[in-house]
């Protein structure tokens, strides 16, 4: 089927290319008559406007493309709400991409976003990624790219994230302040900081009050409900004497209760469960899950005004390159607080 | 900033414009050593391809833009994780954008998608969306839409959906084959025809089984955790005799066992409770949650296939127009299920 252009609508009315134009730009120079008569023509022969020529003129879509890497996690989700609304309420709109903690994915995200022309990226970084030139070449290109949550370190790309050791420190003490002596860490096999910082933030914990670090207690594997389970399982089978848990994120905690109790335990009289990131069933399953609040819709907000602000200013990248880092939030509910 | 252009990158080697422009396009006319050199000098001048010139004159983008109500809901991340699968396996990329169940920002989704230039739209209607003029007028202008889940009756455009009336029917048929007599329908004030269907199927269910239709045992509201615990605590109040309780999605049904739980009354003992979309978190929560399922992934690949097909065929709209209905699925669990 032919494509309708302006020539079409000029034709049709028998005037010249340039008034549709102006007409359909809303130009001043033309009449009111002219300009509903152009639009009414167009709507009925079915034109399309091509705003891509236009934003290749004028080198702005206001549109801002999201990487992240899960959408079902409420984390995301959250961070979402804070970064849209702030994004929206500066005149562009929110587009989002999925890597799945896929770095194949995520390169081809920053490529379909660049191909798109979007006025700029921001990203929280996929699971697999250990290198990062799909990042630091947007830097290079002058390409806006803000990181948030999962950032990368010492790339010169600004970010927001939260204070990960503090909240794997206040996690670990919060357990120990509740009486709990023999704590098993659970912790992830990916290079990503945020854990990392999350576990050197327990260990600093168990150290400041005294307890030992023991390498039979802390556990490495791919966080998720299965392995929290599988942890439970093997503390379990090899008889060790344990009454609390850290864990890097809320699925890999329910999945220990979820152990726990099959294996006749009472969480928190026997043991105490902690999460870390709120996600949102956390709140409604029984015993309800104490976890680490990231302030996420604060995040998006922090995230989203940083971007616009570097956008509208001279050069995104000037020195110093701003990074922000929130403070985490120790939510205690019933899985770790021992009735007195 | 200037932009560099392939001129710039011409003149840096004193070659020619085409040159360059083959090069960069992989052309068999130029030499592996040019095409090195020009890639090489490219990079260090910082040259991003305008790829939006390119895609202008083939006329594909390649990108399929899905607009989806609220990505919090994990009955909607499911279905994406479908629909990305087979566009993916099928050259295509998916992007994103999200309504928030609200007409104006679902127009907007659409007037994004368009200057983008995207192939086509996938999309799942907004709960405040009654008239349907930016949907109709795709169909016009002849760009490719199929809806799915929330879709529109009647108006020529291909869709995927459950047959939501069956499962508002299997819901209350699964109370009362369980021994509840006195059941609550919970629906909402939303036009949509999903929840419509549901209702239908409720109220067809109690006739075929002869209980009364009890309009004081029937409520109207938006479906959420909130509405589900004031719909308790209005029957309570009330003093109403009830025993069971369907709703029109899991989380009003989870506010539902929450208010429930603070009267005293248990589930599923004293009263039986049925939610519908089968969210993650119903299969976390005490007592689990009986639900009814909407083969979530399944959809997400059948609305995805069928796109695929007619975005292929030589037009998107040809008679008859496609349209799928999925059979729900009861997935029975605690919240319902007396133990005799």
């Amino acid at each position: 089927m032919k494509k309708i252009t302006i020539l079409d609508i000029a034709r049709e009315l028998n005037i010249t290319f340039s008034t549709v134009a102006r007409a359909l730009n809303d130009h001043p120079a033309i009449s009111t008559n002219t300009k509903a008569l152009v639009r009414e023509t167009a709507e009925r022969l079915g034109y399309t406007r091509n705003k891509i020529a236009s934003s290749l003129r004028s080198g702005k879509t206001k549109v801002i493309g999201l990487i992240v890497p899960r959408l079902e996690l409420s984390f995301f989700s959250s961070v979402i709400h804070g970064i849209e609304h702030v994004i929206n309420a500066n005149g562009y709109t929110l587009l989002l991409y999925q890597s799945r903690e896929s770095i194949k994915r995520e390169i081809k995200g920053i490529e379909t976003f660049l191909q798109l022309q979007v006025d700029g990226i921001i990203a929280s970084i996929s699971l697999e990624t250990t290198s990062y030139k799909h990042f630091t070449d947007l830097r290079k290109q002058k390409v806006p790219l803000l990181l948030f949550d999962r950032i990368i370190e010492n790339a010169d790309i600004p970010y927001v994230s939260i204070n990960d050791y503090k909240g794997g420190f206040m996690a670990t003490e919060h357990l120990i302040k509740q009486g709990y002596k023999d704590i098993v860490i659970i912790s992830t096999n990916h290079k990503i900081s945020i854990f990392q910082e999350r576990l050197k933030g327990s260990i600093d914990a168990l150290k400041f009050y005294n307890l030992p670090i023991r390498e039979d207690l802390i556990f490495y594997g791919n966080p998720s409900r299965e392995f929290g389970e599988s942890c439970i399982r093997q503390l379990y089978q090899n008889g060790e004497k344990f009454d609390g848990i850290v864990t890097p994120e809320d699925y890999t905690a329910l999945g220990a209760i979820q152990a726990l109790k099959s294996y006749g335990l009472k969480v928190p009289e026997d043991v105490g469960v902690i999460g870390f990131a709120n996600e949102a069933f956390g709140d409604y399953i029984t015993p309800r899950l104490t976890t680490i609040d990231q302030q996420n819709i604060a995040m998006g907000e922090q995230a989203a005004s940083l971007f616009v602000k570097l956008i509208k200013s001279p050069d995104f990248y000037a020195q110093p390159i701003p990074k922000i880092i929130i403070d985490p939030i120790l939510i205690p509910r019933e899985s770790s607080v021992r009735k007195s």
